[in-house]
């Protein structure tokens, strides 16, 4: 059976899947939830994932959602197609993916997300952004980027010279925060802008 | 070399990483770090982990911070000892442990994580608990719990009817929790209470 991802293109958490999806040339039917008439929120899609929230996987028998781990389930299950994301052979490696991937769920989204919602989401609903909610989580995400700044000086990627998992799961919400006016914090850092 | 675990004993990443490393009996040193003295944000600290938190863990020649990232290394490292928290001969079963893990990490800490800061944290330092950031968190930990109670009343644990480290991650948080004015909330869901 084909994989069957349930979620919403523009949604960063489905992103994220399809990124890993494609990069581990997975061939997947994307299901479209409608977010806006909470298709999310009926009895159907509770079931797949009883907190609502896109993406969900189907693979034969068995249903996950959270995105993170969804991309775990992939790269793990086809370890051995194109590019090894977590690095399977090298247990230290490994390792510093997790580190990394850990960053990335932990610093970097916590201070990215709230400015992607107030900036994008809010204004499709009619709402206004709160600036303050806005600054307070750019300044956070000025000092991860420093640290990343440091790191990615030093190594090709965040958890070493390999592209990993780590790397893959900031795609989604980078690629909207350079919509913002705020994208001056990547460029500005010479070697957060080349990674 | 016995593992080098710097941290704090109170603080609940730490107590992750603890919680973690008794349950597979592995011996470790626990390095105290003085978060009052911000010996954290001091350069022999900031080496080990550039964002300045507890807890690390060196073993050999490996540093790793992010407490799930690190007992995720210790569980995997030390598989075949004790308990098997990320039931590894079983791809299903550890792919839902990947969930749930994911579950505590995006759905649980960030309900629990504010009410523990606002109730305990705050005035340690002798600033006043902010209710607006309290209710509105108690809200979301409901909602969560109310998954919780569900899934538990058909599980016995959260992955499946097998422990993991998704309940293990759990603990802390959840201890302090309970010594706050609001552990009805676990009381009164009796699956959650039991587990």
């Amino acid at each position: 059976m084909v994989l069957k991802l349930h979620g919403l293109s523009v949604s960063i958490s489905t992103a994220r899947v399809v990124a890993c999806l494609h990069e581990k040339s997975v061939d997947f039917e994307l299901v479209p939830v409608d977010l806006f008439a909470c298709e999310n929120k009926q009895p159907e899609f509770l079931a797949k994932n009883p907190f609502g929230k896109v993406p969900v996987l189907e693979d034969d028998d068995i249903t996950l959602f959270e995105s993170r781990a969804i991309t775990a389930y992939v790269a793990e299950k086809f370890k051995e197609t194109g590019h090894d994301l977590i690095r399977h052979e090298n247990f230290n490696e490994a390792a510093l993916v997790k580190v990394w991937t850990e960053v990335e769920s932990q610093q970097y989204n916590p201070a990215i997300d709230p400015i992607i919602f107030e900036f994008f989401a809010k204004p499709v609903v009619g709402m206004e952004p709160d600036q303050t909610v806005m600054d307070a989580s750019l300044e956070k995400l000025k000092k991860v980027l420093d640290v990343y700044e440091t790191r990615l000086s030093n190594n090709k990627f965040l958890a070493g010279d390999f592209y990993s998992l780590a790397d893959l799961h900031h795609f989604p919400g980078t690629f909207y925060f350079m919509k913002t006016p705020w994208s001056s914090l990547v460029h500005d850092r010479p070697h957060v802008k080349a990674w």
